[in-house]
């Protein structure tokens, strides 16, 4: 685990990433959009397309399938099927929060990735039925009726990520940072914010790896454990580089949240102490790998360091 | 199944109404909203149950029950709670969708059932959250992990109900119908938008009670044609009722589909022809559940009835 190079992590993450952009690129299609006979195509998908097909760092895609091969090193074409899919579901659901945390209500956000966002493009409200149907088609994903995921399979793997994008995870997450805007928070408050926020979906795609991966119990813990210690590593590092970087570095408007009073780690507890705090989440993630028993965990502990060594 | 009288299908509605609306108040909780310690709730949960909460007609969650009992006459407790899961499921989706819909980048209403809409009531930022949780509860309420669905049911659930709302189904007709507005739709075109936009979802209400009662592939057959039938019906009706009824009887702002020069049944065919349409819905509904060869279809039949008979 703590043998991971930058230059073995890098050559298997590009090796995943050309599956999962194809992978993203056949589920989200335009096969659904009916001709109505007037050349006006709905605009749904292609809106859909835009969001997902946009060149995202694939982060959580990356950790479902690390999950999944450090317990199936050599996979089947059948099981890494069924992973590739449950990471290409919570990339969906990833892209759908982007979509909406970006519209007017929200952030009005103008800018994503370098690009105009979704509702610039293509109106608030294609903007919001995208984002609506992103978070429908990470449960069709889920649930091919080809047999390619076990029924059972498909039931825990809809309930994790359904939690995990709800109202006791991202959305719940979301809501609090609303609420929280000029607020005062300490530190278990402002934890449990971003464990709900970005932490819980973090988690899930660890926990939909190991579910393809078919993890026993002890080790299902053990991921767990590394899973919430980058969830709320990813946030901190999120804080600290929302201060240190500049827009075109992070590809958004930087220093935002601070010049929206919003709560974070590094108003909280200063910058030094941030960035503390990130590499000890780091040391207890690799200790979870250590603790699963899991020979190859080198994907997973990469991952680990990239969430907190990243620029942005 | 010809036999039902308005009188018995009242007193089964109510029964099963009451059912719902202790179901959705167990399920719609505050239990999630965690205490940040300087009292502020996140509003999240309590825009969802104003949201859902709020008298709808349940017709969703009463086609899923009524379907299930077709096939169960005498359910025990365990498959009579997965068809209340499935049930109150498929209404969140409903309800999210009305909460979307009524946004003002959407179809800008203020009012819903006589009541302020929730943006108005919550802002949109809450609005939208909202909506995005409700769809994740529905698919938290189809996989519970305390063994009461079993996990390939929950499977099946979950397609049937992401299907039916994303992009090929719900949230798909509805981009075809803010695309359309404006132009000149013929009679499959409309269909095709009305069966997505509205009837995927109530075709889903039934098949989810199908699934619950495990039924065999041809009854499945007959119970979807049923599930088409009334789920076109239930639209055309709408279109019939913007024209001829008041917006004190709708509970919400009647004409406005004519206001907005959006296609509609009655504006393609007529009133008269539109009515015409949906009696002859009703009688492939009928001759639906007749093929079914189920003995206790009263529920279903009656509900066809009303979807086409009501005044609002």
């Amino acid at each position: 685990m703590t043998g991971v190079t930058a230059g073995s992590l890098d050559a298997w993450m590009t090796t995943q990433l050309v599956g999962v952009e194809a992978a993203l690129d056949a589920w989200v299609t335009d096969a659904a959009v009916p001709d109505l006979g007037w050349g006006a195509p709905t605009g749904l998908t292609q809106a859909m397309r835009y969001a997902v097909l946009d060149g995202g760092k694939r982060l959580r895609p990356l950790l479902t399938l690390a999950a999944y091969e450090a317990l199936v090193p050599t996979p089947g074409a059948s099981g890494k099927s069924a992973a590739m899919r449950a990471a290409c579901a919570v990339e969906l659901i990833h892209a759908y929060s982007l979509v909406h945390d970006d519209m007017p209500c929200m952030d009005n956000d103008v800018l994503r990735r370098g690009k105009p966002t979704v509702h610039v493009k293509f109106g608030e409200a294609g903007a919001l039925l995208a984002g609506d149907a992103l978070q429908a088609l990470a449960f069709e994903l889920l649930t091919p009726d080809d047999g390619s995921v076990p029924l059972p399979v498909q039931g825990r793997l809809c309930g994790v990520l359904a939690r995990a994008a709800g109202s006791t995870g991202m959305a719940g997450g979301q809501a609090i940072d609303l609420a929280s805007v000029g607020h005062t928070l300490d530190e278990p408050a402002l934890r449990h914010m971003h464990q709900l926020k970005t932490g819980a979906l973090l988690h899930a795609s660890v926990m939909l790896g190991a579910i393809c991966g078919q993890a026993p119990e002890p080790v299902m813990h053990a991921l767990s454990d590394y899973g919430h210690a980058i969830g709320l590593a990813f946030q901190v590092v999120d804080d600290v580089l929302d201060v240190i970087s500049d827009s075109a570095a992070l590809g958004k408007t930087a220093g935002k949240d601070a010049d929206n009073d919003k709560p974070t780690y590094v108003s909280l507890l200063g910058l030094e102490a941030s960035q503390r705090l990130a590499k000890e989440l780091l040391t207890r993630a690799e200790a979870a790998l250590q603790a699963s028993g899991l020979a190859n965990t080198s994907a997973l502990a990469g991952l680990a360091s990239l969430v907190v060594q990243r620029s942005h």
